[in-house]
């Protein structure tokens, strides 16, 4: 019997067990221009405890901090469990190369979810369908191009004749994985990072940028992501402000039917 | 010579220096219904790490996961700087009562903010004058009569007929200490958990409620808010989604003269 080769994606989240020290390793597939993607980063955390034998319930919070650069190869996870209530668990993870310094950490919640009064206040951006619009071109770091960014609107136009005025930083984007895969809180949690630097889309030009924290909350567990049974979200991103080196970024990830599945903010350093 | 007594935020969230562990206590002036108030907590965790020795820069982000109930009393930080870069330093902190188990974790990032290019993409949102809004009256719970609320818009109605369709979760209010103390990352902090539950808006009515994971960043450090020299904030909060039990919470606190001080979200359990 041929077994199908794990999703790139998967391949590139990989992590072996141990017991309180898991084994992850960067991917060459998802690599930015001087380090691993973050959003890979951040999806290799969560599976190393959706993975993790202690773990009940689903991911509701994630936030990693990005400490220090994270060279190619394999790295550590200490992952700790901290605190398990009656229906959430609290984690703590730290990142580490060759025994040196932290490279990332993170705290996680998870939770079990009990059905409740439910109830979405925000509206679904009105969007153009995927099938209308033309996929963003390749472009030169690997993690970009194992998604298909399809713009709605805010179209990143960087390099062409820098803006007078500052641009908007809001962009809508339908975006899935080259390869189609499921989506599942792993792949939320690295398209929470898949967003083209905020302060890119304000200046009109690429900027030395990194993200610093990130966080992400899930808005459906398991169950009602695998009701969606869906391999591509509405990504919506913006920003309030650009200031003393730092900016921000808030965004939310939606379901093709108009389900918000996730939002997620981050701080992240740029030069300019 | 009289010495001016310190301010009650000041007192409440007051800590006690210890090599990595720190000692503070829990407020009966910034109480909540069934422990401290979380803001009030929040505040004292990042005073610890501001009169910290080994602390440089401002405040960029701070994360805190509550775990458990926080009983009335003294609690220990146990405070840890997990990686410093030139300009970056990540903490971890750990709140404890009695050596027992964790009540609430936190991660923090501190910058040395260097001049860049300053841009708010976010627009100050309209409100009437603090001065033409009635305070908001005083309720049961401590911690909301230490400050004065005054609501501009979302104004809670809990209490009164429940409504038929889920209500606005849209609030934007004046928040200052009620005894004027000027804006601080301190005050900041605890004010980015000083709205009112978005679901008791949603709903129009008191439910229980508790925040899970709340997340700050600080878009002002200490010189701009000395530049602002202010006493309160415009604060304006939303939520995108109630389901299963959790919900989230979006919020901005802007100073009177138009300028985003922080942004804030939440992650928080209700039972309705």
């Amino acid at each position: 019997m041929l077994t199908k080769p794990p999703h790139l994606f998967d391949d590139a989240t990989r992590v072996t067990a141990g017991d309180s020290r898991w084994r992850g390793q960067t991917s060459d597939d998802y690599w930015a221009f001087i380090g691993p993607f973050g959003g890979a980063t951040a999806a290799t955390i969560l599976r190393a405890l959706i993975d993790h034998p202690e773990r009940s319930g689903d991911p509701l919070s994630l936030t990693v901090n990005f400490c220090a650069p994270i060279a190619r190869g394999a790295f550590d996870l200490d992952v700790r469990l901290v605190k398990a209530n009656r229906s959430t668990q609290h984690w703590y993870v730290e990142l580490t190369q060759g025994g040196a310094e932290v490279g990332a950490l993170a705290t996680a919640v998870f939770a079990e979810r009990r059905s409740s009064w439910s109830h979405q206040q925000a509206e679904f951006p009105p969007a153009r369908p995927f099938e209308q619009i033309r996929p963003f071109p390749r472009i030169k770091a690997s993690w970009a191009n194992q998604y298909e960014f399809r713009f709605v609107e805010g179209d990143p136009d960087f390099g062409a004749a820098k803006k007078d005025a500052p641009g908007s930083a809001l962009s809508k984007c339908w975006i899935g994985d080259r390869v189609p895969r499921k989506i599942d809180a792993l792949s939320l949690m690295a398209m929470s990072d898949a967003f083209f630097g905020r302060i890119f889309h304000a200046r009109g030009e690429l900027v030395p940028f990194g993200t610093v924290s990130l966080t992400t909350y899930f808005h459906a567990d398991v169950t009602d992501l695998a009701a969606e049974d869906i391999s591509r979200v509405l990504a919506v991103a913006d920003a309030n402000i650009f200031h003393k080196s730092y900016g921000d970024q808030t965004g939310a990830l939606w379901s093709p039917g108009g389900r918000l599945l996730a939002t997620t903010t981050q701080i992240a350093y740029f030069k300019a």
